[in-house]
């Protein structure tokens, strides 16, 4: 079974935008068992795309095209794929229903430039958008099924979720399925896991595959079989890394540090509060993005000020001044502060200088001192993380959601985080 | 000047790693005015690569292939190069004393896997590598030349500054450099954008090409000539946006709403604060993500729970009581009391349903109550936004920044958040 895709884009082109779609749609299709083995790219080019099909159409079984459905111009997928296909356009009535009932519910009317979503090459049937306005579409064209898909991410995610992957699965039952366990670890980098795992699994089966991808700030570990008779091999391997690794280890699949923080005081009957400086309300933000977040956190400061640190929080004008605000008797006030302020069980508060500027040699860029812990035991620590700015705030964030995640489930805090970094 | 990209590497079909590299490459050479017209990727097979550069070297001028200059057994880009020019690999000297060198001054010597490194297509030039021990080479197969570039990003990048685009400049010098201005807006979609400018810019020049980038929040129009002597043509018809979309119109370039609001604020000499419920901090942490925040932002509060909105923003009980959370006098009462906490001189406040639960008929899942203005007139008005939680926590922190930025540039309040969509 050969799978090519067509991505058209001028920005994927210029490099304005990064093709992260095609990762997606290799991951989804990997689902079903599909793996991609050619991917084209153009610009949005009438000639050059209705080539492009033509030429993959001939060459593959499926042929998956990405981008080019929107109202605009330059959006150029329906007529490329009718003159591949020698057909005309005209106006598919159920495109023409989704369009303007996705117009009616926001409350405008259709207009011109939205109608031309539903102008299609004749004989296409509709793959439904759950999403937004552009229905995608297939066509069978020279023995091959040929799957135009919406460019906005969010959209194509849920077509391929929802509409193409069950579609493929009922239509290819007999592709067989690799099969791979994701587990999300926290705190260990690729060399070293790679290290630690040469070190101590001299029988590593050669049936499971070891994968891995970095997101920062987690890294997956994926366990792959091409066999269901593998499974057991898999599962031992599993173990055997639980056994390793096991305090590093957050969850499975597409788990965050939050969710798992969340599950955690859930199972706790437990809440938790912020008090944020540095990282300026991205722990909040972190755990209320999660669906059910209000079930275990109430409130959270930002304070970025002294003045609000002391007038909020309670923390002593005294140590500010004596100590700085970047310093652990601070740190540890904010957090008994937030704990006041909400009523929460456990908290976490930082106070770090982010930069690019605020720093001194005793406290440079990339200090930070966080506080975490139950009320009844906060905990304090310092931090070095010479980053840049963002990235020093997922990662002072994502630290302090492991260390509340360690001490929701009784593991000791990761020693790492401090002592093998030197403050200046 | 017809330019292909080809990329290697399993990597990139099975989704594990997301393609940085086009994108790099892409904005290197419109430094020198090439733009890319096809990018094909492929996995590391031998014999798909070596037809790739074949029928690639047949359709255009410049080939640049991008991986597959490693050690290791999957890096075929050498073989797949002579196989396609019908020669043999040789081991090039030049490139023999690079890796050796190389080696050396990282104080081991070459082994046979670094030396495979140095085995290269009879007539190939070398690109010297700055940073690794990978050299590139490029060859000319059909009056096409082929330019062979290592994948390691960093490698990449020192070899097309350092070498190859110097090259291809003293090489074709009479290719001129496309200008691309890339205006960035909000509160309106591409399709009305489309409509607008059809309707109203009948005259829009040929030499001036108009493009979308749509990415949440902001939709980025990009105006581009391919020659200089068009400028005052662009200038024109920005000119014309200016008149048509200027307030939706955020700013130039990478700018993001955050930071056009703090360069607002700075120029008033004037600090915002934040009192968020449903976008949990989000509003806060998209402002302090930016270098010098703190200079406008002292402080926010994240009030999850009734009891927080009332101990530390001072809501009143009986509206809590009387109008619920998601409420206008709960709204206003909050950005007064974030005010009050925080000193500053703006506020925000939200308070919506972010679901998936929480919904009621009266006040469905994606209504949003917010308010923002100068701390003498606070405005409010709802919000309907039917959308997932994180796209409607996005949204509602967009459009609020978008709130305050109109205010202080003394723009009215767009008045399409509200109106035209209907609640239920």
């Amino acid at each position: 079974m050969k799978l090519h895709l067509l991505l058209t884009g001028n920005e994927l082109m210029s490099g304005d935008t990064v093709d992260s779609n095609s990762s997606r749609i290799a991951q989804q299709l990997a689902r079903c068992g599909l793996r991609v083995t050619r991917k084209v790219t153009v610009g949005d080019d009438l000639a050059l795309l209705g080539d492009e099909i033509r030429q993959a159409s001939e060459a593959c079984d499926i042929l998956l095209v990405n981008g080019g459905l929107g109202p605009t111009i330059d959006d150029l997928t329906a007529h490329a794929l009718a003159l591949a296909a020698h057909v005309a356009l005209h106006e598919h009535p159920e495109a023409s229903r989704h369009v303007t009932s996705w117009c009616q519910k926001r409350g405008f009317p259709a207009n011109a430039a939205n109608m031309t979503q539903a102008m299609l090459p004749v004989g296409t049937d509709i793959l439904a958008n759950p999403v937004g306005s552009a229905v995608g579409f297939s066509l069978n064209l020279n023995n091959c099924l040929v799957l135009c898909t919406p460019g906005v991410p969010g959209e194509l995610t849920a077509m391929l979720e929802q509409v193409i992957v069950p579609m493929l699965q009922a239509r290819f039952p007999h592709i067989g399925s690799p099969s791979t366990l994701r587990v999300k670890t926290f705190g260990i980098g690729e060399s070293g896991f790679q290290q630690r795992v040469s070190d101590a699994l001299l029988d590593w089966p050669q049936e499971v595959e070891l994968g891995f991808r970095a997101g920062a700030p987690l890294l997956e570990i994926k366990l792959s079989i091409n066999d269901a008779r593998h499974a057991g091999l898999r599962d031992q391997c599993q173990r055997q890394l639980v056994e390793l690794f096991g305090d590093h280890i957050i969850g499975y699949d597409d788990i965050t540090l939050a969710e798992c923080v969340i599950d955690l005081l859930k199972k706790s009957s437990a809440k938790l509060t912020t008090a944020e400086s540095c990282t300026g309300g991205l722990i909040a933000s972190l755990i209320t993005e999660v669906a059910g977040a209000s079930q275990v956190f109430e409130a959270g400061v930002v304070s970025y000020s002294n003045a609000i640190k002391e007038s909020v929080l309670n923390v002593s004008v005294a140590d500010l001044l004596e100590h700085g605000a970047v310093s652990e008797p601070v740190v540890r006030q904010m957090a008994y502060g937030a704990l006041a302020v909400s009523n929460a069980d456990y908290a976490i508060a930082v106070s770090g200088i982010a930069g690019p500027d605020g720093g001194s040699d005793d406290k440079p860029v990339g200090t930070v001192w966080v506080a975490w812990g139950h009320k009844e035991n906060i905990k304090t620590s310092k931090l070095y993380f010479p980053l840049a700015r963002k990235l020093f705030q997922t990662m002072t964030a994502a630290v302090t959601l492991d260390l509340i995640r360690r001490e929701l489930s009784g593991i000791k805090a990761e020693s790492r985080y401090f002592a093998s970094r030197k403050v200046g």
